[in-house]
């Protein structure tokens, strides 16, 4: 393609950024012809012709070959990407929710309507890890991914572990850093990083799994005594995000939980808002890829990538296929899990116990956790109880 | 292309392992229809019909779409890639010397033939550079791009520092572990480094520089002395690769040389045969790429990544431009030089001296070499002069 004309969607920090790009650098040949905005009344670094409040205005231009999706709201967004894509534009999205709660549906409407679908900026920004996943590794037999995708909560638990802050001060330094979201549920309760891990997982072994059915537990549990804990066994605990096959090829493990992680390995030199991604795979043995995982620039940087890519007819291929995961394979998890010591709970959840600490502020257990229970037993809940398993 | 029929060059360990591969996973539609070997006697675990010692039977076979090169000599592959292009093949290869040494040659070739000529294998094994390089920060403006890209000399300095041992044990170390060639004289002097920064340097600026004009000293000269003072300070010696543009867009700086890095970088971090680049970019930020930079499996991933993005036409595209590197910026450049007490060589290679030591036995200078002295200096082959320099 030649020239490509781009209606934006959101004119935030990235939109506003990728807007500058693109007609600073007019050799990329892309214009962005119209920018659909919620308020109309907010100042804006751009000519006031090319704002517009309605989103008929970009979806039903037919100069219009692409449509930039960059705002907050996933089920509005997931409209007008439904509905751009019907209308034969190629689409490319940030919106991580959108994309993870309507995978297949979306894959199945770019596919029908012959368009370019990428989202490259809603898993860990300027990483690449998609585009790895899908050409450069795409006849490598991959065994595991495992990786910090979440920029806030590795602050968060950075600033915990080097500063020796409470989660509830770590939280508010990471707010005043522009780290956090002033509602940072779904990043610290961990399911910002189910989306991604949704996304990447079928990218990577062709598995579709929602981020509901993915075990998850947040950081909102952790305490000093875990950080205490961990600094003596020479460990760091990072928020992980992991899908792993078993032999059979079947997925036996997909979690984001508190991990352990020994010092020396890549993950736990991946500090503050960075991510970073281990691919493990038969040939290649294990890669690691590293960089910023949101912001402005890094989320920019994918956004333009993607808008290139377009430029010369790419699409993700699934190569792996698409299948619907159906079984996880049994197993048990080894994990710590720490409480007060008033607080009981169900001992039965644990298959088998190898360490039991107490004393007069804290106890904990290591121990084996019954697969079956580890999605629904009520320790995912409270935020009385951490839990912590290992890498 | 729907399928794909390649002639091979060389049957050593990745030669044979791709092999492998492409026979058992027939539903990647590449057929191996010829294999060149050299010793016609030796046994090979495969079909004997497949082989042959004469090039032109690969070369002047028209069903033959593709040529995998993976031979050691670079001035035969030379000849067998050029002729292959100008036969309308395409052509991948792992030849980081036949590359470096002819790089405007070839990419000349392959553009007058419209051929794909891919090179991936040829630099840091199975860790994507050149594709991300190409691909994905193709519009990103990149500032500098620094790495390990050598796994025989990050095995000798891993032991060095980790075991105590001295260059010429960790060397045969690295020998009994399959990690350094027998003459091994390519990696430890810093030239098969030089090779690939080369190539790097064109695909991430756009800039051709022979590898024999790049700054270069490699690790035969550091000594136990250099590795304490390096612990003293929290340092670790790694040869580093790098290339680097000032704000002018001119390559302020590429070299291949001892380098002291923090502990806690990600590139301090990268050990044993591990490969680590990082890429700074404006927009991106810094991003790190990790992974087996050589070996029998690393190197096969990389092979058959390229030869599955020759099935569906990928090519190159030098999205910023091919041209020969006119000057280098001059600049100072800071390095810690130690010597035995009765070395002496000319101080005024130094444009201002910060700090000197001396004691009964070792001496060592800390100060800023001068720009124009740092290529032709005796220093850098004087091998009882260490010379490391600071990130």
């Amino acid at each position: 393609m030649e020239k490509l004309t781009i209606g934006l969607f959101g004119f935030g920090v990235v939109g506003e950024g990728i807007y500058k790009v693109l007609s600073n650098k007019k050799e990329l040949g892309c214009k962005i012809k119209k920018i659909a905005i919620k308020d109309p009344t907010k100042k804006r670094n751009a000519p006031s012709s090319l704002f517009t409040t309605s989103a008929n205005d970009l979806i039903n231009d037919d100069e219009i070959d692409l449509i930039v999706e960059l705002i907050d709201d996933a089920d509005i967004a997931f409209k007008i990407v439904s509905n751009a894509m019907n209308k034969g534009k190629s689409v490319v999205s940030a919106n991580k929710k959108m994309i993870a709660t309507h995978h297949l549906e979306l894959i199945e409407l770019s596919k029908r309507n012959n368009v370019s679908f990428l989202y490259e900026a809603a898993v860990c920004g300027s990483v690449p890890i998609i585009r790895n996943l899908e050409e450069y590794f795409d006849n490598d037999l991959l065994t595991y991914i495992t990786g910090i995708v979440n920029g806030s909560t590795n602050y968060i638990l950075s600033k915990m572990k080097n500063d020796n802050l409470s989660y509830e001060n770590a939280l508010s330094e990471a707010k005043k850093n522009g780290f956090a979201e002033s509602d940072p549920t779904l990043d610290v309760e961990g399911i910002d990083a189910a989306y991604k891990i949704s996304i990447i997982t079928l990218h990577a072994f062709g598995k579709h799994i929602q981020a509901e059915d993915i075990i998850r537990k947040g950081i909102t549990s952790l305490k000093e005594n875990d950080f205490l804990y961990a600094k003596e066994k020479g460990l760091v605990i990072k928020l992980i995000a992991k899908s792993h096959l078993n032999n059979k090829g079947e997925l036996k493990d997909i979690s984001v939980l508190p991990t352990f992680i020994e010092k020396e390995k890549s993950l736990s030199n991946t500090n503050n808002e960075f991510n970073g991604v281990l691919i493990g795979s038969s040939l290649a043995d294990e890669q690691f890829l590293y960089g910023k995982g949101a912001g402005r620039y890094p989320t920019s940087s994918a956004v333009l990538s993607d808008i290139s890519a377009i430029k010369y007819g790419y699409k993700y291929e699934y190569k792996k296929g698409i299948k619907n995961n159906l079984a996880h394979s049994k197993q048990t998890t080894k994990c710590y899990v720490s409480f007060d010591s008033e607080v009981t709970f169900d001992r039965s959840i644990f298959d088998s116990i190898k360490e039991e600490y107490s004393c007069e502020y804290t106890r904990y257990i290591i121990g084996y956790l019954q697969p079956d229970l580890l999605k629904n037993t009520p320790i995912f809940d409270d935020k009385r109880i951490s839990l912590i398993c290992y890498n």
